[in-house]
């Protein structure tokens, strides 16, 4: 693959998979949404999907990796992190794009939600069922962080972290070992599909603690996008916590890249 | 393929498509249906395994388009516009009939539904769960037209035609590299299930705001059948609102030929 | 295949349907079931996984029809009914085998829902959430039936036919493309998993009226033995209804194989 | 294949499908966690997709049989005991290492969940929505219990024994059959997916009376965990279920291995 290919291909991929990520985020959350209360599962699905529709239309120009924790693995995996860079500023730059692209497809939604005085603090939304939005902005997330980047329900450093790591190890051995699932039937495009319900696994069993980011650019890129954004009464965006699912994930995918060479290769 | 039967394979395809999309938001809609408040994750899965049945039918004959908008990306990724117009009156006519037959198959549903003095604006009908559908009968939607077409929760010109474009970007990108993914291996059907949670995806995402047309057939032909129905307090069919699912998909389609041009061929 | 096999394989696969099948009907509806109220997705979920569980044991041994309209629609393709009738044979055994093996698993939970008062029609039942079987029960279907047969939302004998008709055509078109789009490239297995997905989409989208049969034994076979069962408190087998689930389906798998001599072959 | 690739990819497999499947329950039950009450079908879903993910990794190095009753079938299948024991031995510290990290993942949800007066049996738990736990209790099964092992809605041993050897019956004919499936096309990765899919068919249908623990080390690895760790107010382990789900799997698993030697082989 040329690099100028990694680079369009990681791009436009994860864009794709933040305007879809985001998105379920957006349409389970935002007041004037028919997908509003949806509930975990479409969250969980739509997660799942996001990835698969993402890494089919990126996969035959970079590969799609789309995370850099993917990258980070497969480098210790083949050790060779000659394009690591050119991975890294591909998905940073696509995982922006697709934050932007949620709030264009949310437009009037994004309004409607954030200038709902029960929704944003007004004096009767302790009462409401988002009242938990306003306990939330105490610790520096606003009432619509959540549709860009992860948070923790109880914030304990060590858990937290703990809760990243292990769900990026079991996708990146999951992504890993595709080669020996796949090898000589070429079947790789259903080794993506098989990666995507992984996802979705990870999302129904491992995503109660934090939201299961396990992609440091799928959190951070849309927390940046959140606080450039100009939306009306948005809150903080929780800066305290956002290394932890950058670092959390990174480190996920390098004990899974160790672990696949000591045991599987 | 045979001018004969591309046509008979995309009015075979999109009734069939229809029957299934319109068929699930009957389901989930109507008074005295067993699937009623199934759920927008039961109409995300509905429409995108309506989507697979009808390609995995309608793929011998036709190779399934069941979309102008898919037509038009094809077209603009191939170079040839030959069989564009047969394309387009199979899929006109095939979602016309599609809409008929949901309503034979729901027509007990729609008859009591209908004739619920609650449901369709009664004195009482602002205090039920239901007087949503009495205050979009005032823009002109009436009661069971979203089983039929869809509309959105607001109306904003710029952005529900922006959600259209982005919605069909993404269902166009996919179906448009499905060559790449499935070169030499023939997992052509794979790619076709891949595709329907390809539109799995985009419901779960994309479908707050507007309801994901995505397709100008699926929306113009039901609400044709809508008009024209002997429905009993039907109300409007929603003509101000009509173009944006034509024209939205048809640039969202056009706009992801050019990007596979540009950036994957 | 040999006689035997497609006896044998008819039975153990028609049982196994049934079992899951019937399963997720009493795993939704029965007292003292961890999945009670699992909802209208885990009923068409557990009917098309129970499809494809059923086709996937089978199928090397009698090419899992396990469906009396399948076989109709096969035979009508080929033009061949050799072997109609010991398909028929199995299909039979195999439902009411099934329908006791439901029994069996779920032996605490019918008697602890048929000797609820609340549930089987003591003075307060009317008022009670389940007061819907006793309706159900004065017109001859007991307050368990449902987990046996499929009964009307609405009794409308023309629209319940249709209904029975329009979702077993879709059923058997994409059983009989099956082969079209298999062709040469050995993937029958995920010809199969994608027709167990058909039924997921014939389940959310035309189940609402009738509860979707769409196959004779499915339906008669399990009513014989709920007919026989020594359940307390039981109510009726509503034989009024039970031809129409038996000859709309067998009129839906003709038209399905006249169709697909005409326009497909 | 080696013994310590047998022995490495079953305590890596099954740890993982503890990790997911333990997770899951975690996930919907615990206070503070964002999947809380995401419902049976998340569950279902949740432990399939963990059977997906833990074959999917384990399977090049072991064949991926993460449960004694599978490695019973086969080797009544194969007529061949002698990796036997390296297999058990595997599953059953795999199991325990899973049942572990659910608790490190989920470290603050468990504590603040288990120090809730309301949920552990305070003066006025019994009128709350988690009284049932309270009842659970008093039959030896702590309130977080669920989580780690299985247990029954009605306490009947001859249906409990009864419902888990039906559903691990149907399991493992699935597993036996896939060689007959994928016999020369290389599908296997296919059949695995299809082989997941068969586990959120037994969990929707035959879920609902015993919780389906249909593999030995799945409930009793865990269960012991529960004993061991340091949790606050974490009530009994209910040893006076756990031979069921233990005998019960090995019945289930023998008869399908006889079964499949009768009719199929």
């Amino acid at each position: 693959m040329s690099s100028s290919d990694i680079f369009i291909g990681e791009t436009i991929g994860t864009a794709i998979l933040i305007l879809l990520g985001g998105g379920v985020c957006a349409a389970v959350t935002l007041k004037a949404s028919k997908a509003r209360n949806a509930g975990w599962l479409a969250i969980a699905f739509g997660w799942g999907f996001a990835v698969m529709t993402a890494a089919y239309i990126s996969g035959p120009l970079s590969g799609a990796h789309l995370n850099p924790a993917v990258t980070v693995g497969i480098a210790i995996k083949d050790g060779d992190w000659s394009n690591t860079p050119t991975y890294f500023a591909g998905q940073f730059l696509g995982a922006m794009i697709g934050a932007v692209l949620v709030w264009i497809a949310y437009y009037g939604q994004f309004q409607a939600h954030l200038t709902d005085r029960e929704i944003v603090g007004g004096p009767g939304a302790q009462d409401t069922a988002t009242a938990k939005s306003v306990e939330a902005q105490e610790k520096g997330a606003g009432p619509v962080l959540g549709i860009f980047s992860t948070g923790p329900e109880i914030r304990h450093t060590v858990q937290n972290l703990a809760t990243e790591i292990i769900g990026t190890f079991v996708l990146l051995l999951a992504i890993l070992t595709q080669g020996l699932n796949d090898a000589g039937n070429g079947l790789g495009v259903l080794g993506a599909l098989i990666t995507s319900f992984v996802v979705v696994s990870i999302g129904l069993s491992l995503g109660g603690p934090t939201g299961y980011a396990i992609n440091p650019v799928r959190d951070l890129g849309p927390r940046i996008v959140h606080a450039l954004l100009p939306l009306p009464n948005k809150g903080g965006s929780d800066w305290a916590y956002a290394w932890i699912p950058v670092v959390g994930p990174l480190i996920g995918g390098a004990i899974a890249g160790g672990v696949y060479n000591v045991a599987f290769a």
